[in-house]
């Protein structure tokens, strides 16, 4: 049964493709899992609707979520990810092998379930001794940890339901605290095309420029996301990104990426005039 | 009466938004122009139905297309523009005081004229006595000219109706006779996430090298055109992009800008690995 599905990225103007197959529909405590099949993007997850994880283009956010921060620091061992039930960024963390420990705190375990079963691509590494899986919300797992993590990736939906929280300063702050004296906070942090998006980003930077030593805001083209542009704010203690040293340690890594490489290490920190002016 | 357009990618995906209005729709002897009010985008310009130019953020399109081989050649002042009816790139083009006379050969002079009445912003230069508006084939054109100009920027529709000629390896040859000794000839080059285009880009990209010394493929992100992420080829007898003292004039210049900017010059042809492996 073949139907069309708009993803709406404001109340006039959206995404739409094509669903050749419905795979799975279910509701979990906090929200509806949906599984389609498509002709464009593979298969695709959405969450409330909204366009989540699709197997063509996954790669470009779970590689500019992880490699740009995992290459920053240089010796990256403990990692928290907030979110992320997908699995996609964990599979990229775990590639570091200087990573000894990945803890991921989702708060929809259904999330991870299905993943499971329909990205097993992105689960495979759920196995990996390394990793720990815990399902709670992320707010109050981190009020609970202190000067624990190397780097926290923070891997949310959208900033409406149960993803609201992790763009408050008060979040930030958790995290800060969190983190060791020479950590790194990463966040997701939507898209600078979109009115209401840009309202988010310009007060999540304020935020954590008030906490961090550095604040670097970057970019990656995500063709399913809204209006195909995203950004990510890398908030760090003490490390700045694209140096030099760090090009060449992705070099030595040997390590294959389908987005990510030395120049976009440097290249993704580069930003339009439009969307500097937003964190001036 | 609202209605909902969908400006059709593949034949199973789309941009969505909403039209509030239509504002004017008329067939000429080569396509058909519709001109709609949105929410989202402000006024915009569909021919056969693809979305072209809206208010929002044809400024990523007209200067991207423009400034980079602007600020690439130390001296043009002849420059040619093969399509681009709006007049969008000819009004950057003429922001730069050595340009002495742009030459822009349209093929469809109700673009043109429908752009006057709805987007007066682009086409108040039309007035610049620098400005010569030719409505005519531009293939044919070129083969009557050459070592001409300075820069040619081909300002196209898709490679399939009209523009289908302007993506051929004959249509370039003729572009590089019309150059100077040290011309640059910059061309849109469509969106590098859509399969059927980036068979285009490839074969753009290798004609391109067989005829000029340089060539040098850049992105933009455009959020109303496919996927949301958009490619261009500089193609160079002489001079390559983004030398220091071209970014120092850039600064010296004093002009503004809404996407381009110093860094965008350099990070703008920085490639994400799976766009770098499609011009290898």
């Amino acid at each position: 049964m073949k139907r069309w599905i708009m993803d709406k990225h404001t109340p006039t103007r959206g995404l739409s493709f094509e669903a050749s197959e419905s795979l799975y529909t279910e509701s979990s405590q906090y929200q509806t899992i949906e599984i389609v099949k498509t002709a464009d993007f593979g298969t695709v997850m959405l969450l409330d609707g909204v366009l989540m994880v699709t197997q063509r283009d996954e790669f470009v956010y779970h590689e500019m979520l992880s490699h740009p921060t995992l290459f920053t620091h240089p010796n990256p061992q403990n990692v928290l990810i907030i979110g992320g039930g997908d699995c996609g960024t964990l599979t990229q963390v775990l590639r570091h092998p200087s990573v000894q420990k990945v803890i991921q705190v989702e708060i929809d375990e259904m999330v991870t379930r299905v993943s499971r079963q329909y990205f097993p691509q992105l689960t495979e590494c759920i196995s990996d001794p390394r990793a720990e899986l815990i399902f709670a919300d992320g707010i109050r797992y981190l009020q609970e940890n202190q000067d624990s993590f190397d780097v926290i990736l923070v891997d949310s939906t959208d900033p409406v339901g149960p993803a609201e929280g992790l763009f408050r300063k008060e979040f930030f702050a958790d995290c800060h605290r969190a983190l060791k004296a020479d950590g790194i906070l990463t966040i997701q942090s939507e898209s600078p095309w979109i009115d209401d998006l840009q309202v988010v980003i310009s007060q999540v930077n304020k935020d954590l420029k008030e906490l961090f030593t550095y604040v670097n805001p970057y970019l990656a083209s995500i063709q399913t996301y809204q209006a195909g542009l995203w950004m990510f704010q890398m908030a760090s203690k003490k490390y700045q990104p694209c140096l030099e040293d760090q090009t060449n340690a992705i070099k030595e890594s040997g390590m294959q990426f389908s987005y990510f490489n030395r120049d976009v290490f440097s290249g993704c920190f580069i930003l339009p005039e439009f969307v500097r002016k937003l964190i001036q």
